[in-house]
């Protein structure tokens, strides 16, 4: 059997053209000889449609899409999830499922099993679950469909299981002879990785050939990496899609060579970094053009932040789609924008210059009735963090561009930064990059050449929003107080596990309380990219009122 | 048997605080001679908790609390609600849970089976379902304990099945004595009123009596009413708690006399919008005080939106708790100063005039070099918006109070809004009302004096930021935008379903279209009060960057 797998980046909601894109993809592997064409996890709507999903025509349309995707099996089979009314009297009345499409209909369709609602999934809020896995024959072989989470195995990942069913193994139990699986498994750092090491295991476990293939593209916060793979009965790599990219793999299943450049993309030699980075390009740019905007904008300051955001949004748009704003206080020292400058023109963007002084003393003036007899403080250094706001939201009103905020996810960890000021924005590119990270990044993005100047990485971090101010003066170290937040937020270690694994105990609970008093600014954060198993945004629920101290 | 019917307001993860309560109340109830006294669903931990369950120091302090409030158990018996480990092998780990607490020990606990997974909750996210209900004997009865959603029965509401299940049918055919059901049911308009028919339809199903109690109170958008009460098997109400305060009924089973004041207390003859305004009032009142704040601060426009927000803080917190703001642009009508100063007068609240001329010049000038050439357009406007932001947040950051935000669900939903503008702020006190619905609410309050000043009801609204702008310029007239944004955002209907009942079709693909571009700002807006079945905020889950065009 030639098989084709179509690692495609679908828009959410827009299914007549998601199916277009089959089509075409699907007609390229016909006239290649395939045999088979396998389509991603809920490629006709786009994952995740989140309460879409609630809207009838939104289902009606995705099953008329459908119709429209049989007409090319006449040529080629096509296997391709979307979503299907479930016809039971009581339940959720959908099911997320895998469809055969043949001879212009349907041969056969699955639905998920295992529904993942937790961090960023809602299934359960959705769809009704899958009673048995369901095998089709083709080509004289016996496959097993099979939909993302309902193939995750937690035994290999050394989790607790969410699960009492296992559909891989009620399928090994039907002598399938391939196991296909089509995912919308979003990236996190390490994934395409680990999950590769999880998909080996369960072909060894089961001596089952496999056919993975996943979901590329951003939407909203979520980035997903492709990385489809086909893998022989010992786990062998046969075929590996790029990450990050559209592409399709041909497989040919009666031919066993191994993938030649397996070592090098299987992600365990790259750079971590790099991965990084090739992830919130590609999530950056499809925000950018999903939303149908061509340009952004940014304000730089001649620090760490902006200046990897800019290197990142030149990158994913192109630098003439790219305009840096710097807007020095009198609080800000001469090297910022030097610093600023020096970033724009090794990027080749759009740079301009506002002083915000004018609207500062306007604000002073404006508040002095009432702020009569009291010291400056706090209230005066966010007026400056929001002026800079109302420029760069002036600037994207007249220009039709997006603002990209470029806070890190250590500051919004622990609050430091200001509601409507820094934090105005449409995309949070590196909001869940701790600020040692956005290092490491930056040293990343001038691994070829100096294009974040070397003074940038070198100068102690500050908001520069009172004179000679460091963002130490008002928290730990960021060597302290990231690996902090990484156990807190990240791993959901208590304070007082923190404390026995030999952080300081003062730190750690002021750490703590800053982290729970500021749910509130995060609640109005503009959406960020996820490249770890936990960010703040959707896949973090936690109530601004609420009084638990943790211990 | 004599029971205490305990509708507290527990503050969530403030378990310590929350059980100090319960062992307070249940002295006081056992003193009353009562034989039990039965909390909300969670009480132990408030509702809802969320992500805070993810945490293992919550669920142990939770069960450690229990252990606390058992201690009472020697004098009362008591049932409540808290989160159980599950000890199973696979699956989420807990369970919501309701115990017997007797003699110093669970007696009995049995856990939630239908757990709600729409809207605003999340309950499949966290828990795993229990498989059969719980009865227990006390007193001689045969009692049967129910979870919230465990006795919602759809054939009630002539809603569709959401489970197999059915908890109360299971013990109807246990022979229970008494139907017990703790609850954390939010509020929204004429659920009190809904939710009692529902329970009486239940009660005289299965000939059962029943003893329902609810939390009272606001926690974030949610805001719970109580309405606690016990019917007779014949659906008659015995007692009915207050809606929207904490209160203890007790009720002595064997005393059959029906609830004097039912007619009244029970929400049919109550005006809707009186019963909006109480709700507010509470989900304010606690919004602000759980956060830790005693006074807010807001812009006064003159217009009706702030002038309702006003009175109803003034009504949450006291008039002396509340600054109100005017914040006159070179577009102000004369009117508008009038009308404000004449409701913070009506009010006896702080007031203060603060013209913004000063600072959109600023903007303007630091603005020159870059939007040279260009009209001036939507950009300046939203500059004065967020001019006045600016100045509201300074004085929130300067003096610790609370910025409340006076935006309407019309506005907010075709994005008639400023991000970091109007829209800047802690709370959106009536976000989740349509304009005309605002209207009534402040004939409302107008009920017996003149709070708001009548000229502001009469008229016609404008955002005064261009001369002579009528909101009407931009959109649909209110009367016509609001049925069509009732029917879109809270029903789920289609563009043509509306056009079909009778809506004009160019006007409703407007709105609709308006409807789906603004999700990005709705992502970044201060929490607002829910008070209908569907509120913008956590209930209501869309994809920012998404291309469905419904028909």
């Amino acid at each position: 059997m030639k098989c084709a797998m179509a690692q495609i980046n679908p828009t959410v909601g827009a299914m007549e053209a998601n199916v277009r894109v089959m089509l075409e993809w699907a007609a390229a592997a016909a006239d290649r000889g395939a045999d088979l064409i396998v389509f991603p996890e809920l490629a006709m709507t786009g994952y995740p449609p989140q309460d879409l999903l609630e809207k009838r025509d939104f289902i009606d349309r995705n099953l008329s899409c459908l119709q429209d995707l049989a007409q090319i099996s006449h040529r080629i089979a096509v296997i391709v999830g979307h979503v299907d009314r479930s016809g039971l009297t009581a339940g959720r009345g959908l099911y997320n499922s895998v469809s055969l499409l043949r001879e212009g209909k349907r041969a056969a369709t699955g639905h998920k099993i295992l529904l993942p609602t937790y961090d960023v999934f809602d299934e359960d809020r959705y769809f009704d679950p899958g009673e048995r896995p369901c095998w089709v024959e083709l080509c004289g072989e016996r496959l097993g469909l099979t939909v993302c989470e309902d193939i995750w195995n937690p035994d290999f990942l050394g989790q607790e299981k969410r699960y009492h069913q296992d559909p891989v193994r009620e399928l090994a139990l039907e002598r399938i002879d391939r196991l296909i699986n089509i995912s919308a498994s979003p990236y996190c750092r390490g994934r395409p990785f680990s999950r590769l090491e999880m998909l080996q295991g369960v072909a060894r476990r089961y001596q089952l050939p496999m056919i993975y293939v996943n979901q590329v593209g951003g939407n909203d916060e979520l980035i997903f990496d492709g990385t489809s793979v086909a893998l022989d009965q010992a786990g062998n790599v046969l075929r590996l899609g790029t990450s990050f990219e559209e592409c399709c793999c041909d497989i040919d299943t009666h031919d066993s060579r191994l993938e030649e450049e397996f070592g090098e993309a299987a992600g365990r030699e790259i750079d971590e970094m790099e991965e990084v980075s090739k992830a919130l390009v590609l999530g950056l740019r499809d925000y950018a053009r999903k939303c149908g905007f061509t340009d952004v904008v940014l304000g730089l300051s001649g620090g760490i932040d902006s200046a990897v955001v800019c290197a990142l949004a030149a990158e994913a748009l192109g630098p003439e789609h790219v305009w840096g704003i710097a807007m020095p206080s009198e609080y800000s020292t001469g090297h910022s924008l030097e610093d600023a400058e020096a970033l724009a023109r090794n990027l080749g963007i759009r740079y301009d210059v506002i002083p915000i002084h004018q609207g500062f003393n306007a604000f002073r003036q404006m508040l002095r009735p009432v702020f009569e007899g009291r010291p400056e403080d706090l209230a005066e250094e966010n007026i400056q963090a929001r002026v800079r706001g109302v420029i760069l939201m002036g600037v994207s009103n007249k220009f039709g561009r997006l603002v990209l905020t470029t806070g890190n996810k250590s500051e919004l960890a622990v609050g430091y930064c200001t509601l409507y000021g820094d934090m105005s924005g449409g995309l949070a590119v590196i909001s869940d990059l701790l600020k040692t990270e956005v290092y490491r990044l930056a040293r990343s993005i001038n691994r070829d050449r100096e294009i974040i100047p070397n003074r940038v990485l070198t100068k102690p971090p500050s908001a520069e929003l009172r004179p000679d101010q460091k963002d130490e003066d008002s928290l730990p170290a960021y060597e302290v107080l990231d690996p902090i937040l990484r156990g807190y937020v990240e791993e959901y270690l208590s304070p007082s596990e923190l404390i026995r694994s030999g952080f300081d105990e003062a730190t750690v609970r002021r750490v703590v309380g800053l982290v729970d008093r500021n749910e509130y600014k995060r609640k109005q954060a503009a959406p960020g990219l996820r490249v770890t198993n936990k960010a703040f945004g959707m896949g973090r629920r936690i109530p601004i009122v609420q009084r638990f101290e943790p211990r």
